[in-house]
């Protein structure tokens, strides 16, 4: 679980996953890896290689066994381990999480929500608490949470990142469109739409002039 | 603009014309690549090699002039020739992305959406107009649209993406959480939270490992 791995292989554990959770439903016992690299359009080396990172199950011939391949990457995932989260900024993206059934399954707990709006201080959104942002600091220190979420505008975003850390998280999943300052020892994944948008005008782009 | 460029030198582009605007702002006129460099925490002969994909203004010693290359990257990301987008799906994810006021300036002009709910459909949210997604084919070819954009549940992801490219969608851009089958000439950008969340637990393990 420790061992080291490239991001790009990483990135694609969890495609795998999905894939054979949906095999598994199909009724599929046993599954090659060729056969999983035809259904994603990738190389089956390459396939091989990645799931040799997670699981030595697989046999010549036979393929892997759906179930015990499916096991092995959670358990490199550490999707059976929770981690708790909150989400800063309960505007419609941070609704959008807080409804995301999906979380669960990967490990992830949302815990609670944050924002400044006064109206929304109180309530229940999805079943989850949103709190006083002014609390953030307290409570993140209170019910030891691991990750803070980053919902809120652009300009709210580092101060925010700032107490999250003051309450003690260790990583941040940001998604506000700015970047953000933290100390070294701190986790920072970055969603940016300008990044995927930039990667499909591009190949849009290459079609046209095709 | 239609060089051949890697996905991942394509996907820090938008990242350094985003820190570039901020020192415009700022009203820094010149700017070089090891200042952009530590500013970003990357290497500067990777920044340097970046940049030199999308222009050719830099100068020893002076640096970059930063409104030229500002005005280079938005050429080369293509962010000046706009392409119409739909959504479908109008939950939160799809009213987050509606109400995301940064796509315009990407390039990306929102032109309507769709839902299957009833409620919702003819109503406008954020300004824009919520059609029935009966609709879908008919007016993605009406409107002349060239990126699908789905926030549907899973289970309705397949059939939605059908439409869009029935109604002559370049590109799709997938945010339900599954994996979709299209024609090869089709371009498909996944937006997958799992991944994300894969790279993030991965690193927070690493930490607690140390």
């Amino acid at each position: 679980m420790n061992k080291r791995i490239s991001k790009r292989t990483l990135s694609r554990l969890p495609i795998y996953l999905s894939l054979l959770q949906e095999k598994e439903r199909e009724g599929v016992e046993y599954i090659s890896a060729t056969t999983i690299a035809n259904l994603l359009d990738l190389n089956h080396v390459q396939v091989r290689k990645d799931l040799s990172c997670a699981s030595s199950a697989g046999r010549p011939k036979v393929g892997y066994e759906t179930k015990v391949l499916i096991s092995d990457l959670k358990v490199f995932l550490d999707y059976n381990n929770t981690k708790n989260a909150v989400i800063v900024g309960a505007g419609d993206l941070g609704k959008a999480l807080l409804g995301y059934n999906g979380f669960t399954s990967y490990g992830l707990n949302i815990v609670a929500a944050f924002d400044t709006n006064p109206e929304l201080c109180g309530t229940l959104i999805k079943g989850k608490h949103i709190y006083d942002a002014d609390m953030i600091e307290q409570m993140v220190h209170e019910l030891n949470i691991d990750i803070g979420i980053i919902t809120t505008p652009a300009r709210y975003a580092q101060s925010t990142c700032d107490k999250l850390i003051a309450g003690g998280v260790k990583a941040i999943w940001n998604f506000a469109p700015t970047s953000l300052t933290t100390p070294k020892n701190i986790i920072v994944q970055n969603e940016n739409m300008a990044t995927s948008l930039a990667v499909l005008s591009n190949k849009l782009n290459e079609l046209s002039n095709k």
